[in-house]
């Protein structure tokens, strides 16, 4: 019997499906809500994909909500490679681009084509930030953890010695995709400072 | 100063969004792929609506995808109040249903309207299973912890004394959802039971 190409397909996908199942192993700096524990990425992947949902109304007019969902599913998926890097963490940024590359050009290759090179041109596009849906999905990835700091005391801002100056780069971030989300932001920023939970 | 109409919406967008994080903390019966600890429902979500994407040319022709999507990001919130069920467990899943429904009342009344009875919609659509989206979302639900299970040596199967008549009774409502991956699915089942990972 020859396999038919259909089978083949399949079997692509499963491996796909098999290998993405480590996203769940890869840590975040942040913590749960709760401060419990760590976040993994792939809870955060669910996070901010149902934060696109409920937040659906401070994306510009005419954004394609259900492609920011899919972008916000797949926008980690090269860290089961390179690993999460922490944002404020400039140097390890900067060398993280190649790695990520490298990553993706793995994973999404797992894929037949074309399902491949689409899921792929949604990392692309939200790691280049052009589009309203990729400028949606980042300011969301960003609100989180900021969500997440804001309501427990601080959390990991103290840990790891963040300023309040480096989160309002982040903040600006938030408002390149969204002005009502950004502003919302600030507010929790300065609240945070106030409270003395984030040092300037 | 009163507050805006959107600032109240926006509000309770955020506490809704506190609330579902929640999600992360609530624990399946079944391992990750690489049996290294418990599911949480969050990771789950991601996973299942990352099988929509990838495994979106097994369902029905003119099924909507992105909507198959969304259901599987909501369809477990509310066992952050009833907690997950054992789906093998036939009077825990009976007496379920009631507690399930008081879930949703509550949790999705956290958001604005229509938003709050829009995301409702789509958790009683899954759960009804009437539609080709709700049963395609049904059957990557069943697929996840049978592909899991399988490249577990069985995993939670033998752990909980699972039959495989169970797990063929499963298999039927992948069947419903995709004759392709209900087929994929009976081969994994059938394949598990030859090498002693899953008890006739
Ligand atoms: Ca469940």
């Amino acid at each position: 019997m020859t396999i038919a190409p259909e089978e083949d397909r399949l079997h692509a996908q499963i491996s796909f499906a098999l290998e993405i199942d480590k996203l769940k192993r890869v840590l975040r700096r942040n913590h749960l809500m709760d401060g419990s524990r760590r976040e993994n990425d792939a809870e955060h992947s669910w996070y901010v994909g149902m934060l696109a949902m409920v937040l659906a109304e401070h994306a510009p007019e005419g954004t394609d909500i259900q492609r920011v969902v899919a972008m916000l599913l797949v926008h980690d998926l090269v860290e089961i490679d390179a690993g999460d890097t922490f944002i404020y963490d400039t140097e390890a940024v900067a060398a993280q681009a190649d790695n990520e590359r490298a990553a993706a050009d793995r994973i999404f290759s797992l894929l037949p084509d074309p399902q491949g090179a689409e899921l792929r041109a949604l990392w692309d596009e939200f790691e280049a930030m052009r589009t309203p849906e990729a400028r949606f999905a980042k300011a969301l990835d960003r609100l989180a953890p900021i969500l997440a700091n804001h309501h427990n005391d601080g959390g990991t801002w103290g840990l790891f010695k963040v300023r309040a100056a480096q989160v309002r780069e982040k903040v600006e971030i938030i408002e390149e995709g969204s002005p009502s989300l950004g502003a919302f932001a600030r507010e929790l920023v300065e609240l945070s400072v106030s409270r003395g939970h984030l040092a300037e």
